[in-house]
């Protein structure tokens, strides 16, 4: 089988923590910079989010330690993490911290960093595909299309101790052509939907929740703000959640499910905006 | 030098177009499916955006078509650049059609989509780490810290036309502790700056504009919204703009300008999050 050449690669240098995001799930949605990382670290410290798929790609012989944090479930606290981080480092290890998705979207990745930089080991960033692009994509719907929104916003559906975010404008949030992503949004999703409906949002305004993307566990649910909480309460987290007017694309680019046999709707907005792209 | 085994990956069939993302520049942040595509691609469709150091990882003999759109410059319109793919999917080809960053962040990807399913060409979707992430972590700022935002807006900072897009709601944007990235932002960044003031977002408001992110050409300013875009005025496009109380954690967070001396700061907020993370 052909491949092409790798770019250079940065040195994993002894002492040093690369601090990697895993991607959504689907290995081949890791960097090659991650997967490089996977076949240089001495350790890898990883969090409940990354795939087995992905770990299986570490070098023979390095060390595997879980530190997921996973709503519910009893796990090594943030301080800890970071302590074992520094330690690990410490010793002479090259270490890589490897979280799903991106590092730094709702990862607490900066906070490992900044603990990183106090207790002065150096350390690398390396960027990952985030769940509410790349799990989205996966399902067929894009992030933005302009026919339907300019922007989209994502956001936490849960602090650490479970709760929604407070501090959110949501009558911003719910302003009118916004897209929105929840991530970890499962557990709370009556409640964020109610509130979005409260702020204005059309309680038919189409939504997707997707389960475990881009695993070949990932389940979608195309429902609509109302009924979202209830059409997916059999689904497991991690899930995303996706609302706004861009969920109606998926009629045209669940790409994935053409696979198996879903005719596509080449104008899913019923604007005919197939044709003035042809 | 060691490496560890690539995971299986799907057959790139004959007549398909793999819309893939190429991520913001440097070729380390290739997902292992893009990689994997320009390995095995007949023809690579490419715009602007896509870095010469991941174009050289075609497969050699592979077509280089150049299919380009940045503000100012001549370049093929989108209905041509969607026939384009269809012409050459439908002789046979495997075509890869590679976006900088992800594929369906304001890049058009769904319009190509979706001309590609009227035109009942077989299609496939591989997303990219975008640059409003990716780009923000190279240059040491998190998309998110639980200390500054729950949520973070992605915004395209100009239509096809060169405007500002209209539609968008500015107060919501305003909002007190939001997060923004604006895209394509530097040829209308005083306007954008002046919207947003206008709209109640301080003045003051800490701004990083990343030119060139994740390349040898990248460079970073730190300003604020009142002077971001006088500063960033000698600046390259493309550009990405980081608005929000979140760019004040590249003091403590620049691992790569740490690698060049910077001191980094490990409170940079000066709420000593820090020690409680350790």
């Amino acid at each position: 089988m052909p491949h092409s050449p790798l770019p250079p690669m940065p040195a994993f240098e002894a002492g040093w923590v690369w601090l990697a995001g895993a991607g959504p799930g689907d290995p081949g949605l890791l960097t090659l910079l991650a997967h490089h990382a996977l076949g240089e670290a001495d350790c890898i410290v990883h969090d409940a989010l990354v795939d087995d798929g992905v770990l299986k790609l570490a070098r023979p012989g390095a060390e595997l330690i879980h530190a997921g944090k996973r709503g519910g479930r009893p796990s090594p606290g943030q301080p800890d993490i970071s302590r074992r981080l520094i330690e690990l480092a410490r010793s002479g290890k090259r270490v890589l911290r490897l979280k799903g998705g991106d590092p730094f979207v709702f990862g607490r990745g900066g906070e490992e960093a900044l603990a990183l930089v106090a207790a002065g080991v150096p350390f690398r960033v390396v960027p990952g595909v985030t769940a509410g692009i790349g799990g989205l994509s996966m399902a067929g719907i894009p992030a933005t299309d302009r026919h339907t929104n300019h922007a989209i916003t994502f956001i936490t559906g849960r602090l650490a101790g479970g709760d929604i975010p407070d501090g959110l404008d949501w009558t911003a949030l719910a302003a009118p052509g916004h897209a929105l992503v929840i991530y970890m949004a499962l557990a709370r999703l009556a409640s964020i939907a109610d509130r979005l409906i409260a702020a204005g949002l059309a309680s038919d305004t189409p939504v997707a929740v997707i389960s475990r993307a881009t695993t070949r566990h990932q389940k979608v649910i195309e429902t609509t703000l109302a009924h979202a909480a209830v059409d997916s309460r059999d689904l497991e987290a991690p899930a995303i959640v996706a609302i706004g007017a861009f969920v109606r694309l998926r009629a045209g680019l669940d790409w994935m499910g053409a696979m198996e046999g879903r005719i596509l709707d080449a104008d899913p907005l019923g604007t005919d905006t197939s044709r003035e792209a042809v």
